[in-house]
């Protein structure tokens, strides 16, 4: 009997629960989900036999040592910030740790002491990172097994709207995770290689240096370029490889559209703006714009951007009610605070819409005289609001993960990541099974 | 018999040390210059019968409490950081202080207890703060004296090359101060008022954005917005006017071509960049640039920013050598670090060249059924590398105020800057004297 202890009640466990509660009764274990907001716990292990729904403070020290003590593996799904304080009490307490999210220093400069008492801390286990790791990583190792040399690797991920033609939103685009993280998308430095050569782009440019990827089946996607594609040379032990880039997919005409945003300082989070309280959707964008009275908003907005009148930025930002006079409804706020709160008007999924993950990975390698191409690609539709594709592809490779250790199926020990086969070759292969395959094409180029 | 005691013989200190010796003999004063190189401040002296030159470590807390306990008045030329550790010990050894920065937080904390002890701990007297503080509030206070509403207050200040025909230079622009602060201008969020309106400009429209400015006799320039000009309205008691602007004058054409350098990202000062120590001019140029083996560096650049291959800015590039295959020559740094490097080759100030320094104000005000426009300008002009119009309109207005205080003309006591009319007029008068004088010319709008 297993005493399997998840943190973290919120939106991105649902699947997650699921799968630990089905899984709970073949293999004999006990699940545990603690949130701070116990009603949230109990709507999601919903009375199952062999679940249990507590309320849990993880500031509180006492009752950190006394819920991380009774369980065998935890599963943290808090905010990332909390993550080494329950790696500390899991190293005191002799407890194996999963998270899905980056390994920061602090959890890295864990890792000795875990192995010395042979625990495993799984970090970057969810979807992006995650999938992306374990689908990206499983390719790169059997060209080089086949004794190839890996020329470029790119790989693109989007969190997206799947395609309905019930609604007009020319976007194509709602939140199907944190609107903030949307909204402050591509900040800071992007850097990357191509042909050998570093190169970057400042935020101003990001959105309109972007790259159509086409999946069979699935249409065109443009991709916009991540922070730093460079940190993977060494993760996936790429030194030496010509082209490296890594992104973000979005569906073609998104990133012109959002560039609006950008060039006029709108995501700008850095600083209050004044009188908020009694600003209207049309004066938040006219605060960006020259001073004329004599001429609109959107004319000015056309002009400065150089935009097509009735083109297509300009009808996705009518289509927002950028210009209307209706009032924002905060009482103050970061321009990025301002315009996440109007983008959630049109931009929150209904509870009946469906969310879409989209993943793409291209490979080229050298086989002799010839350039192999190798494109790989993952679609995953969401069931409604809650069983989104998100939660599936966040939570479910935590799932399976979590299983694997507790069958005794994992060796490694220490601060971890999904990049080797004892840890890809099984999730990929259970992912497969509930649906989620990527589909693999190779050409000569 | 007072005693001065100067901290730092900078650059910027030159025409204030030789404003001090000049006025020792005559009120019977010592000069005391410190500085951690003791050989600078020797060189600035000259064996001058009323200064001394001392070697000095402000990190040293038994010579900082030994030196400034010697003084009558302390002259801060430190870099800012430094400012609270010495008003700090002004505080405790009870002496005044008298510094070109602007006032932080933890120096306005010590306004009370300053004022508790009789000590005046004077900020922001140099050029810009400083000249602009007391130049805009003397006609601020006379159009108000005579009962009038202000309606619009203007302010740019240039730190400029003064015009010479002898070099080819497209620029018209070298550095006459810190390198660092010229390529870094601009950067965060720009906050001003226009006709009641708040506006923001982000820095990617910064040198977008500007206005033309004629000053008779000295042509056109155009200005840029400085960060926020909102907090004058508190400092000059603004609150309620209409227009407020603040910016940077540059000569015509400059902000466009600088702009090239922000669209592309050659100002980030935010991450370390590749292989700087083997890099070429042109290399640099080329990292923020697409990959395409068969186009030049210049093509690419002009097609990404859309200008014109012969046009002013891709001259203004190629006469900074940006294209050439010369070797940067820095070991590493940030973009913002080479550019700068790659900038002083062609931006050094000759020792027989001279700067320029350029103000100029615009006040709006109301009287009867008329607005009025006041515009104020000056121009200094420098006269080698060492008496730079910098070091002037920097180091004059302290070495004056200096003079008003250990003549007992000053009754201010606490932490102030120079916006009251004990300040301003005698000093404002003296600057006169000296040959700096604000034209000013008022027409009916």
């Amino acid at each position: 009997m297993k005493n399997i202890l998840v943190l973290g009640a919120g939106r991105s466990t649902t699947s997650l629960i699921s799968y630990l509660l089905k899984s709970a009764v073949e293999l004999e274990w006990n699940v545990t989900l603690a949130d701070y907001a116990l009603q949230l716990a109990e709507e999601k292990v919903n009375g199952h036999p062999r679940g249990k729904a507590i309320a849990f403070n993880i500031n509180d020290e006492i009752q950190r040592t006394d819920v991380i003590g009774q369980a065998d593996v935890v599963i943290s799904m808090l905010p990332p910030r909390f993550h080494v304080l329950v790696a500390e009490a899991c190293l005191a307490l002799n407890k194996h740790l999963l998270t899905a999210s980056y390994v920061s220093d602090d959890m890295r400069a864990l890792d000795k002491q875990a192995k010395e008492k042979g625990l495993l801390f799984l970090n970057e286990c969810g979807l992006d990172p995650g999938i992306d790791h374990m689908s990206a990583k499983k390719v790169i190792d059997d060209i080089r097994d086949r004794g190839f040399e890996l020329r470029a690797f790119e790989s693109f991920t989007g969190g997206l709207l799947k395609p309905n033609d019930r609604e007009d939103n020319p976007w194509q685009y709602k939140f199907t995770w944190n609107p903030r993280n949307v909204v402050m998308a591509g900040q800071g430095n992007v850097k990357f290689i191509q042909e050998g050569r570093y190169k970057y782009i400042p935020y101003n440019r990001l959105f309109r240096r972007i790259e159509m990827i086409h999946i069979p089946g699935h249409g065109y996607f443009e991709g916009y370029a991540n922070r730093d594609s460079l940190k993977y040379l060494d993760v996936y032990e790429l030194r030496g490889i010509q082209t490296l880039y890594r992104g973000t997919l979005r569906r073609p005409g998104f990133c012109k559209a959002w560039d609006v945003f950008v060039q006029i300082g709108a995501t700008d989070d850095s600083y209050q703006m004044e009188g908020v309280n009694e600003m209207t959707h049309r004066q938040f964008i006219n605060s960006f714009l020259s001073y004329n009275p004599n001429d609109s908003v959107e004319l000015k907005l056309a002009y400065y951007l150089k935009l097509e009148m009735d083109g297509p930025e300009m009808h996705k930002m009518r289509w927002l009610g950028m210009f209307d006079d209706t009032p924002v409804g905060l009482q103050k706020g970061t321009p990025a605070q301002v315009l996440e709160h109007i983008l959630k008007k049109k931009w929150t999924i209904r509870e009946d819409e469906q969310d879409q993950i989209v993943m793409w990975h291209l490979f080229d390698y050298i086989d002799g005289d010839q350039i192999k191409r190798v494109r790989s690609a993952m679609v995953a539709n969401g069931e409604d609001a809650n069983e989104t594709a998100m939660a599936k592809t966040v939570g479910l490779p935590l799932g399976i993960a979590t299983k694997l250790l507790v069958q005794g199926k994992i060796e490694a020990k220490g601060v971890q990541i999904p990049i080797t086969p004892e840890f890809y070759n099984p999730i990929l292969d259970e992912l497969e099974k509930l649906g989620f395959s990527f589909i693999e094409e190779e050409v000569v180029l």
